[in-house]
């Protein structure tokens, strides 16, 4: 896992290099535009596809959801699905509930995209076109570089399909390398303050909510923390009641709208005595016990950089706990659901 | 809230007689058959939309999706929604940033439906159309019968724009009345065995997991207990891995394509010690230490069945923790997020 979150700031740049064999497949999405998205995924790549719903909804202005698999492989629901795009986001291909969701949604009439790390994989035959996120392989369970890549390669697809040039992501590869060196020293602290913690909250508004969803699936997977993950603005619908001095807050704050929406909930989770650790380039500017600092970048593009504190944090705390974050307990690399 | 968990029955009955306002509702929209659904909503009845995803996609054949708020709030997206229903679900219908996202979607050419228990809201206003769930005024701060009215009004709903005549809840009532009344010594034992646990996951699969989100958000508060949903499928993906001899899992599991599927999850996380309370008219067949039983119904109508037993547990495990369970610290009724 160490090796594989050091290999990112080299993938990272490789892949802003080969743009081009994205933009190609942007361009043949965009000759017969869909008017509306759908994204299927599951785990770590469910998180990318939540990223990818945002810069769709925004960027494209094309309405967007979620595929609830279940309703295909369990239900048998056959929606109608022209002038439909699904994306379908997996990092081995090798899904069966995601090969099942991408045939039956080809066949009712679907453009099918697959996001994947393997192009052998049968999710690039079944869909119509393909993006390989060029991760190489991937060997620790808890997806660290697929998971960048991933969100790289959605960034790069959607923006081609808006007629960018990808110029917000030219330097991610070195800003990358920037953000995993600056942060080590806040990385390292913030392991001595959680080696004990038991309850953890990530929390973050717009784009970086898929950030707070992966960082509590890392934690969760790796360190065996009972974390859970909100949008700051559902936190204070309810579960906010549930903050108190054993929790720790990470809050993803990355400059830009979503990061300043942050700055009243984290307020509100401090005042009930909640240990808030803020992660991003917003950092600076919340109240908070610990922070990370990463790069400045373009707003929607801040979670490629801010979950790589998290990744480590994620590995440190796994360590100091005492366990082994490169093979989890009870987890495998390919989950075969339905 | 005793008062309102116990009103239910009355409240579920009475709306079912009043299905000919909702179908009315129904036929307006199916004039125009839209292509696409989004749901829009926040707290509680976010998992009621998240059904009522199930609902469209399933029954329907729409395919569908829940609005991120924030994309309207905080970023101003404005995608095209020509041919597209926006379903609005608010208690109170008073939310700000549910206005906002009905507003900018009716202004991008959505059909929006408003489904509230607030008739004089600014949402019915706003609106093109309206369902009134009549559920009466709600005074605890945690939902219990705006919730369940709510599921049944999004059932009845979906029901007639299929054609239906709300056959499959023709009974609710009188099984909602039978559920409460014979789940009272499950909850019982399962406020005893859970007085003291500090780690709860909530797990279903389909409809049901909108009841899993549903539970994690109840006992999270009014019990301060830390709490998490999964997608049955997503729980074996990773978050598994914090699941040990500390863990309550709560596995709703009603009769029919979801629960039958929950069988093996549930196996699996008994396996590593974790304590199994299953709810539901399929809790019989399942691996577990407690059970709570509920009524058969059609499948996709247990939701608002299962969830009664589900409330009790919440209250009377707040009283039994020494809480309010009728002003949970840090809750207000209505909470103002953008």
């Amino acid at each position: 896992m160490t090796a594989e979150i050091d290999e990112q700031p080299d993938i990272l740049a490789r892949l802003v290099e080969q743009r081009a064999t994205i933009a190609g497949v942007a361009r043949a999405i965009v000759e017969k535009p869909p008017r509306f998205a759908l994204l299927a995924a599951r785990g770590s790549s469910d998180h990318a596809a939540l990223y990818a719903k945002y810069l769709i909804e925004v960027l494209l202005g094309l309405p967007a959801g979620l595929v609830s698999p279940s309703t295909t492989t369990l239900y048998g629901a056959h929606p109608d699905l022209r002038d439909v795009l699904l994306v379908s986001v997996s990092q081995s291909g090798g899904s069966p509930d995601l090969l099942e969701v991408t045939e039956a949604a080809r066949k009712a009439g679907a453009r099918t995209v697959a996001v994947s790390n393997t192009p052998s994989s049968r999710l690039f035959e079944v869909a119509d076109l393909a993006v390989d996120i060029g991760a190489g392989e991937e060997h620790a369970v808890a997806a660290t570089k697929t998971y960048t890549a991933t969100l790289l390669a959605l960034y790069l697809l959607v923006d081609a399909m808006r007629g960018g040039d990808g110029s917000a992501v030219g330097d991610i590869g070195r800003l990358a390398h920037t953000t995993l060196r600056d942060s080590a020293s806040g990385v390292a602290r913030a392991v001595d303050r959680y080696r004990f913690a038991d309850r953890v909250v990530a929390a973050a508004r717009g784009y970086s909510y898929a950030t707070a969803l992966e960082a509590s699936l890392k934690l969760a997977e790796t360190s065996y923390l009972h974390t859970r993950a909100y949008s700051g603005a559902d936190l204070l619908h309810g579960p906010v009641a549930a903050v108190d001095e054993e929790t720790a807050v990470l809050g993803l704050t990355s400059a830009g709208h979503g990061g300043t929406a942050m700055r009243d909930v984290l307020g509100a989770v401090a005042e009930r005595g909640a240990d808030v650790l803020a992660i991003g380039s917003a950092a600076g500017d919340m109240p908070a016990a610990l922070r990370i600092d990463v790069p400045e970048t373009a707003e929607e593009v801040a979670p490629i950089l801010e979950v790589l504190p998290v990744q480590r944090l994620a590995l440190q705390l796994s360590l100091a706990r005492g366990g082994d974050p490169d093979s989890p307990r009870g987890l495998r690399k390919v989950t075969k659901t339905r």
